[in-house]
């Protein structure tokens, strides 16, 4: 039997606070804005991918997702192949000695820790693991911005999963893309008490695809260059100095204020785009509620392109944020484990929150179907635990 | 017993297709863009107004909304009965033989033709009856251009309220307000097969009320001041023509982005404002499946400060659009009547929504509490009708 040749990492989630909405290249991947995001701990939320190489696998590279063939032949993850394999015959023609595995079929195998139809950014880590995990197997001397640029040919959102902490995408303005990669603002030991609590909401059923959705944006929204070209400037220079001061409220602040405009220019595409809905909302009342008790801002929310409300808060503020949460939806899925045992529920906070919001609780109560407790994290980990073994076949680690 | 001086008015009801949001002026009710509506039945929606005044009146001056005394002390109450007292003294002055009825304490009793909890725009219809019903009283010789200038301190959407038809409101650029008044864009005899259903949703409770939802968008949304600028100057122009050309699909599609353009910049305010819910997006998705159907725009949804939706269509459509409502509405309140027993109920039109909407056709049979069938109509008729007998006590007709 052949050599087989084996890799394995972890990456993160992250979950915007400056939103990415729109392409100025849908091919590259190419935004028409910059971004910047919380990794999110992989404590909780991780993508764990394989990556092999053999010459005695079959021609076709394959990847199984938690146990499910998945389709390789899309321009996306072609890309990343291809861009992977480059890197490595340089490697191996620079040094005639090294094995080459540029020319073996790939066999990735990827399971996620969280329900995949739970509506979270999973191709954010999935496309991340898997770049960090091919870079592994390839041996690749490149740094995370080098596989940033290659990870967001995948997955635009991907590029940021590969660094921990507070992690910005910078737009670019290169037609190839060179320049649009992903970078540090603070590693997660800068500021290691940002928490978030993730309300997932049942939706009926799933919305516009995001890609889809941003062009459609693009194309149709008269506000949208507004966001693009000023708004969201202004804001990526106010988050960083919020993060570089530790300033939870300008962060906060910020963060809802970038939700809002990003679900206002899909509300002002054509037809209209709605993540948003009215449990959605109800999250948005609960935290303005509980906002308004500490007379400061202590809760965050921000959404993606579905109706899961993410809330952002420090840790000293637990009680008072995750607490009232814990006290509202304390039947539902996701309070087991460490970090939700550890939340203490806040009926006291619950029931400020009930005098003007009594509805929204009520529709928090009937929309959410679990919570999954989080906080800021580390980038990719390489890991020995394997998800294929000695003999190239997968074993689950699920 | 003195003389008791008395005239009536109707004045009706309008439903912005091009939204008013925005105040560069709020005392005078200056807005920050020009708009346009459709003036609506007053067989359907009306406020019936009755002035009066007598030297024997009590010193204060009252109005009586649907049997209920109201504060007339407001700045604009007062500056509507300042600025007309003021037109009648021109006359007084101009000459002796007038009875000084500029001196004369004021009567008025006001009574609408449809729910006033409903949401609909009844202050327009309201300040628009209020001052013509004064004008008639004073025997001014003002142009509705000239009311619609005093109007407009009322309630800013009440100036449009003067005219029948298609009417805009040019923003105007004094800072006195002088050019900011309403115009009849064409008569409703010109496009006289407009007709609206109205959708009335059942609102847990009142949200942000309008006067302070637009300053607080005009004070936060990075995105507003693009709307204002570029996106409705723009709009209001493409608007005319398609009223000029009877172009439906042109005035259909123009108004549903210009509500969602509207509702856009409400969520870009901090804290946002939602208006739009669950129901209402419902509504959006069942206009969108009837026009998929119909393979063009031939029903436009609307929708004001409120989850209510209005949804205009051509009479020669009306078994396509309002024939749907009613296969899915038809329990609901509403449908009795010339108008709604005209429509034929289209089960079939129905099958073909629930296809791809049956989720939104089930929220709408939750949340819709009645509708209001009408049509595009004439602006404030004179009327012998009077709310005050020769007494000058108040009578109802209602």
């Amino acid at each position: 039997m052949s050599e087989i040749h084996r890799a394995s990492t972890t990456a993160p989630v992250n979950i915007a606070v400056i939103k990415y909405w729109g392409k100025r290249d849908p091919k590259l991947n190419l935004p028409t804005n910059s971004s910047l995001s919380v990794t999110l701990s992989q404590d909780d939320l991780r993508t764990h991918t394989t990556a092999s190489c053999s010459p005695s696998y079959p021609a076709e590279d394959t990847l199984l997702l938690n146990g499910a063939p998945q389709d390789v032949s899309g321009a996306r993850t072609q890309a990343c192949f291809r861009e992977l394999r480059a890197l490595r015959k340089g490697l191996e023609d620079a040094n005639p000695s090294l094995p080459k595995l540029s020319t073996f079929p790939l066999k990735i195998v990827s399971e996620n820790n969280f329900p995949t139809a739970a509506g979270l950014a999973s191709s954010a880590a999935g496309f991340a693991a898997l770049v960090r995990a091919i870079a592994n197997l390839y041996e690749l001397p490149s740094s995370p911005t080098d596989l940033s640029r290659i990870a967001r040919q995948g997955s635009g959102s991907a590029c940021r999963s590969l660094f921990g902490g507070y992690v910005g995408w910078e737009q670019g303005s290169q037609a190839d893309g060179s320049d649009s990669v992903a970078f540090q603002v603070a590693p997660a030991s800068h500021w290691p008490n940002m928490r978030a609590v993730i309300l997932v909401v049942s939706a009926a059923k799933k919305g516009v695809s995001s890609t889809t959705g941003m062009q459609t944006t693009v194309a149709t929204s008269t506000l949208f260059a507004s966001r693009a070209s000023e708004t969201v400037p202004r804001r990526m220079q106010e988050m960083q100095t919020a993060i570089q001061n530790k300033d939870f409220e300008s962060f906060g602040k910020i963060s809802m204020m970038d939700s809002n405009s990003f679900h206002a220019t899909c509300l002002d595409t054509y037809p209209p785009i709605f993540y948003l809905n009215d449990v959605s909302r109800a999250a948005i009342k609960v935290v303005e509620s509980i906002n308004a008790a500490a007379g400061k801002i202590i809760a965050a929310y921000t959404f993606d392109a579905g109706p899961n409300a993410v809330v952002y808060y420090l840790e000293e503020n637990e009680k008072e944020v995750a607490g009232v949460f814990k006290a509202a939806l304390g039947e539902k899925d996701g309070w087991a484990g460490k970090r939700g045992e550890a939340v203490q529920a806040n009926s006291v906070g619950l029931d400020k929150v009930i005098v003007d919001n009594a509805v929204a609780v009520g529709l928090l109560n009937d929309g959410v179907s679990r919570v999954i407790l989080t906080g800021v994290g580390e980038g990719p980990v390489r890991t020995e635990e394997s998800l294929i073994n000695e003999k190239g076949e997968p074993v689950s680690k699920a």
